[in-house]
């Protein structure tokens, strides 16, 4: 007997996947293409189309109860719309209602990619068994989710946990956002390199100047490297104690290339979350990396949707 | 025929206050100390005994069916336990157990004051209607709480929504927490006072240096009253939007002494917000005074009591 699977799509400024997940967030089938992030949206949809296409030709199909999606935001949930900051092409874009179509009519359950992968790590990776929980990911950008007293909290629209645009230095340089100091302005992966170049550390022969490259300068003890990664790390400790102090979290969990920097950034990280994570119901928060790995966004996907269905 | 009364409690640094509260949040009966906040903590607990004492002494006192208790933070719902900033002989002071003593066994529920508050600007205040809300104190300290998807989200140990305690300058001056450029170190009276003194305005003749003088002074066009006004008002705004940002409210409600100054403080207010609640599903957050007057904390801790018991 063959029992109900999600179809889940992880839609990014890079590429869209899409899988038939199981009641273990097993992925049984998989499509992926490219996103066509440059052109209108109609283009972007057709691409979107084609993965729903190869998941719907598979024998496994007609097992598919329900579709989840967890999108590049914002989205709104609300409404079913997603206005992606890297697909220009889809503002407003009504995607629950054209995904829906091409999948025959099931039911459909949108979040924000923060939350799909924090609905996967708490599913199946570093935040299981956490009933308050931040995960995050650093990497071009800064994005989260959060989890409150057992369950997902996506927020009305699915966009809750977007830590990386919470200010932590009000008076500080201008985000792309509009707002100040923002995590995601001091710990993203191109501004921990951007500030490295800005005080002097220079690429070698390969002229690779992307923040893997500071994590390596660091770890060979570049100094100018290693105060970067501080910096973010100090960006990132005031975020997670913001959160913390909000909400009462105790974990976050971090994910994405930059986390990938290891101890160049978790040690600083957690040093200084000691310096801002003060009150007596925060002090013993701890900070682990990310255990999903790529799939994260379809696993995740797929928790919410079956969540949904409960 | 008597419907069932709540025994509520609210435990503050100058007073403790308590009544027998109905269904409808209607304060039947009345008792009130000051806080012996100075002296060890079985003389601070005796306070709170003869507040009980006054209330199990009314004729309505047998309708009393649980007890809830708002107090100054942090507290530790999940120990029971309290250790008030303002009040140094309780350190992890068992109050659920003495007041579940003091009362003849009653059920007993604890939050943070910051809660209590939120509590009842959500059944009855200017939260009302608003499933997801943030309402806040500003006064001496800055202290806050969450309504999330409709409901009182007081955190595992019923310390959630301390906005006061996050940090929206991490380079910014020391709070007595351990952080740098918390909100309260920003925000709070004592600290907008501060701050003007320390640029040059000078109080009148009647010596008054605190914010209310400030206020009045800002009424009044001077410069440095005005400044130290709107400083505030950016600290707060920087803390409201990351609030809106990570959980998703649509409204910000604020009380407490500062707040009384008015347009002084809203109108810098909702101009700064604008400038740091910049994502499109924060954008139109609302900012509203808060409705309920002193009797919030005994109101709020009613309601949480009863919601507890539902």
């Amino acid at each position: 007997m063959q029992t109900d699977l999600v179809a889940a799509l992880d839609i990014g400024g890079t590429k869209i996947a899409g899988a038939l997940v199981d009641g273990h967030g097993r992925i049984l089938v998989r499509a992926q293409r490219p996103t066509p992030a440059r052109e209108d949206g109609d283009t972007v949809m057709r691409a979107v189309e084609e993965v729903i296409g190869e998941l719907t030709a598979a024998p496994q199909w007609g097992a598919a109860t329900v579709v989840g999606i967890g999108s590049a935001g914002p989205v709104d949930a609300s409404a079913g719309t997603v206005s992606p900051v890297n697909v220009p092409g889809w503002r407003g874009f009504p995607l629950v209602d054209r995904v829906r179509a091409a999948t025959g009519g099931l039911p459909v359950a949108l979040i924000g990619d923060g939350v799909a992968i924090t609905a996967a790590e708490h599913w199946q990776g570093a935040a299981r068994g956490h009933d308050n929980a931040l995960c995050m990911v650093v990497s071009t950008g800064v994005g989260g989710g959060l989890v409150l007293g057992g369950r997902l909290h996506a927020g009305p629209t699915g966009n809750a946990g977007h830590i990386g645009h919470i200010s932590v230095d009000l008076d500080g340089d201008l985000c792309p956002c509009g707002a100040r100091g923002c995590v995601e302005r001091i710990a993203s992966g191109p501004n921990i390199a951007r500030r490295a170049l800005e005080n002097g550390w220079r690429p070698g022969p390969d002229g690779d100047t992307s923040a893997a490259a500071i994590a390596a300068a660091a770890r060979a003890g570049d100094p100018v490297a290693v105060a970067s990664f501080e910096r973010a790390a100090q960006a990132l400790a005031a975020g997670i104690a913001a959160t913390a102090t909000l909400v009462e979290i105790d974990i976050a969990v971090i994910g994405g290339g930059v986390a990938g920097a290891g101890d160049v950034l978790f040690a600083p990280l957690r040093a200084a979350l000691k310096d801002y994570a003060t009150l007596c119901f925060v002090q013993h928060l701890a900070v682990a990396p990310a255990e999903m790995g790529t799939d994260a966004g379809l696993v995740g996907a797929a928790a919410a949707a079956l969540a949904r269905g409960r």
